[in-house]
């Protein structure tokens, strides 16, 4: 298999030819079962970024803005203002399906304010230029990770030892599932075979990631599929991989960066980077710029989800496994100081510490 | 529940009166069910041993004791030479259920000299000093906990801040599951107890430890059970609970300590010591004595266990968590270098660095 060829086969989110669905993998199905669903109505697309059936920031933008334009194209009427009336109801819902993302809230105002520069379009030709809006949302995605490809490829080349595959360690999944096509995390390693690389030119690490297991299921899954030397990992593996010298760079994605550098991501990353630090590996966060939150000062300003107990008792288990009643910490993020992070791969350069971002 | 009736239940090793069988909990079966099975020849003692029925340092110190004892017992010969031979046999056999276990060979070592000792002696009357010797095996665990416990109890009373718990992190499970009563890292919170603190005066935080899932099983199973306030949460989430400030020490268990200092515990033991060092929390390992190796100078000389991939992808899942073929990194413990810990606690006293052990 190509890499296009991969990339065909699992990419998160399609807009068919016909705009009547959005077209997704069912993302908690995998690895298992690799299933295609047809998002028709709100109400469904909202589920499917509430449970996670598409997720990572970048494809949660992208369904978002393509789900939008999709629903918008049903709304049934040719008055304007009433249009966006019915616009803006959907996309006030759409944004409260998951409050951390600051890419869904940030794809749903782009094709807010999109909408209300073009009023004064006919309804149809309105409809038709809020899916062209939408599909320039995916174009640009894709750009973005090939700028971060690109940098991050050239890190790979400056850390790799001679006659060695370049060691990797990644968290959770910012692969091309959680993306348009190359990932943020991964972006660096799709360039490389690109690039002319072999998959055996590299050797990435991933983290399971507890609790919803997305490195073991998402991106374990993503990189052996597409011919990359993988290993899987439990979280708590990581200081005796660093320890035995097997990784030579982190590349982790991120879901929001504070005015000062700290960024918060998948829970266990803060966690990842003080490792990193104490075992001198250079840790890089890779982070469309539209990921950077100008308005948040500092990490501490992010608020953190907290989620249900169920997801590490019992979800995936063939029986509880902690007793009945017992206390469970789940948050779904954790935030990495500024001061453990090497440098913030962007589309736009590498930036490091003093961090005026 | 009293401490005593809760301690009566949980009990991980028994030798019934009659010596006809080794009583323990199945500790696979945890939490869910709680279920004592009688081991009655050699092969179901090794195969309880190998398949971590029985876990924890000194509970397999306790359990190989009294169970060669138990088995020592129903050797049906009257000839003393060839009784040692037969035991001998047994001896050799049991010390192959767990290579990384030094309380094992500890255990049989020390009942083989007992043993070789008493020659002289009729082998019915042999029979009752193994037994007896096997007994002290245990009262002596009792003992060491007692001691490990009330020196760790002084460290909580330290690091207790006025008018809250005392916040305590520990990994894997060193409780009572895994030792003849008090357990090691749990010993000082038990102690606590029976000083008569409420459950309420301390918060312990136990890691779920994957892949093998003690903590959440068998840790927060205990620490429930016996009305201390208990929080379970994935090893991930470990920087974020110190970010917090929730922890105000942590205590681990160890299964050998070289004699530099370095130990070797439960993989992931490592990553929770870099990340008490970077935000300044106590970090103490709970020994006995007998785990201390002082023929293995440093922690590089410790061989680690290797496990099989199954652990990490599927084997307590509802389907695969992984793709299948894929490699998995699956380490059974980790070397926690001495530098990392604030002391270790043995039943002889507080040891803190530089360790001449």
């Amino acid at each position: 298999m190509s890499v296009e060829e991969f990339f065909d086969r699992v990419i998160s989110v399609k807009l068919p030819e016909d705009c009547e669905s959005l077209d997704i993998i069912d993302q908690t199905l995998l690895p298992g079962t690799v299933k295609r669903i047809n998002l028709r109505t709100k109400e469904e697309l909202w589920e499917a970024i509430k449970k996670l059936r598409v997720r990572g920031a970048p494809a949660i933008g992208v369904a978002a803005a393509e789900g939008l334009a999709m629903l918008a194209k049903k709304i049934d009427t040719a008055d304007q203002q009433e249009f966006y009336r019915q616009f803006k109801e959907i996309a006030d819902y759409l944004a409260t399906s998951r409050p951390t993302a600051v890419n869904l809230f940030w794809a749903l105002n782009r094709m807010d304010a999109f909408c209300r520069d073009h009023l004064d379009l006919p309804v149809d030709q309105l409809k038709q230029e809020l899916i062209a809006e939408s599909r320039r949302i995916r174009e640009e995605d894709v750009q973005i990770s090939r700028n971060i490809g690109a940098i991050g490829f050239k890190i790979m080349q400056q850390v790799r030892k001679p006659g060695q595959p370049v060691g990797i360690l990644t968290h959770c999944n910012a692969g091309t599932l959680a993306t348009a096509k190359y990932g943020t995390a991964t972006a660096p390693m799709y360039t490389a075979l690109e690039q002319g690389w072999a998959g055996t030119d590299m050797h990435v690490y991933c983290d399971e990631t507890r609790p919803l297991l997305q490195g073991a299921r998402l991106t374990s899954f993503e990189l052996y599929n597409a011919g990359i030397t993988t290993t899987l990992q439990c979280d708590n593996m990581v200081s005796m991989l660093m320890q035995q010298g097997r990784i030579d760079v982190v590349f982790v994605g991120c879901d929001r960066v504070a005015a000062n550098g700290d960024a918060a991501n998948k829970i266990g990353t803060s966690g990842v980077a003080i490792l990193a630090k104490h075992y001198g590996v250079p840790f890089y966060v890779c982070a469309p710029s539209s990921t950077i939150d100008h308005d948040t000062p500092t990490g501490a300003q992010i608020p953190i989800e907290m989620r249900g107990p169920d997801e590490v008792t019992e979800m995936w288990y063939k029986e509880r496994m902690a007793p009945e009643g017992v206390d469970v910490f789940n948050p779904a993020f954790d935030v990495t100081d500024h001061s453990l992070i090497t440098g913030i791969i962007t589309e736009n350069g590498l930036l490091s510490a003093p961090y005026e971002l």
